[in-house]
């Protein structure tokens, strides 16, 4: 399997399968099938079986999926079969909540360091964690070895947070700035604006 | 124009268009390009002139876009050149960031009204804005005519939370509960998760 002939866009599926067959198996259910999964996700049973068929044989006609097993498939196909230690840089209302959030536990992520250069924050303690000084960012994140990182600083410096970050050797960025950001091809980039998401709705309204 | 045949990947990339061009008219710029364009957004020129084209002609070949023209055209179609009242539901750390974000401000929303199923948190300040009971969400939206709102609560209580919001007569949900929900195909639903951002990315690291 060559994954970078694999349409972006089936990528993008693969979190919301696998976010339906966690919740699935904390049920304490054992099988499912593409109709139950498309009727939970609001996606075709059939999208669902072709978009899998890309990584192999999953299951068999008649019987469905074994959920813990496509579960965990899924979970290595995404790379995250072990945990990503995570950078918060801005620690603002969202990197604040960010650092607390309970959603990272057992989908992959953990946040593990905060960086901030208010140094009314600098030091201090943060969902659990010290906030270090964003001057040693590249130093810092290049001796952990940290690779994923998400962006909560104003706009105006997210996109010298990215340079840093690129430096500091992190390959993939979510980025809660309102604002586009330029990064080298092999560092991944993805975006959190909720206003994006509104103003796509709202077409739609009278 | 029937707004209904234009791909709802057309009309995603549409707030993206309006980011950059409010950027540029706040750097006291006149006109731009599908090019120009293009290299702040990663989009490529020929799919900037496609998506504008399903709603009019924005641009003359040659002097290209009149940035303060294109912008007022795309918050046009957007239906956001009239600002939109958001109620926010579930005040922990999320909903507080929300409440407090300045990020909407100019582009169309603003929250309006807060709701909390927590005996601690109602009647108190958040943002600026007093706190209300859930309990009373319904008529409480009903009678200030809100159609949008952000959902903010655990994931194990967002569908009852939807429910409402639709029976109170919102038509556009943004949900941070990491569940998926289900809601009559007249209501529009988008999702922000920032484990799904980062599974989408992990998989194309080593």
């Amino acid at each position: 399997m060559d994954q970078k002939q694999i349409p972006d866009i089936v990528i993008g599926r693969l979190p919301l399968y696998l976010r339906a067959l966690q919740s699935m198996a904390q049920e304490g259910r054992q099988v499912t099938s593409s109709q139950e999964l498309g009727e939970r996700l609001g996606i075709s049973a059939a999208q669902i079986r072709k978009d899998l068929s890309q990584f192999g044989e999953f299951g068999k006609q008649g019987t469905g999926y074994d959920i813990n097993f496509l579960r965990d498939q899924i979970s290595h196909i995404l790379n995250i079969d072990h945990v990503w230690d995570v950078a918060v840089i801005g620690i603002g209302d969202i990197g604040s909540a960010l650092a607390r959030y309970g959603g990272f536990a057992n989908r992959g992520f953990r946040v593990a360091m905060l960086f901030d250069n208010d140094s009314q924050k600098i030091g201090k303690v943060e969902g659990g964690f010290n906030v270090w000084d964003s001057a040693n960012l590249v130093q810092v994140i290049r001796e952990s070895n940290i690779k994923v990182a998400m962006i909560a600083v104003p706009g105006d410096s997210a996109q010298a947070v990215a340079d840093k970050l690129v430096e500091a050797g992190v390959r993939a960025i979510l980025n809660y700035a309102p604002v586009t950001l330029n990064v080298p091809p092999e560092v991944r980039l993805q975006y959190i604006d909720p206003v994006n998401h509104l103003q796509r709705m709202t077409f739609y309204l009278d």
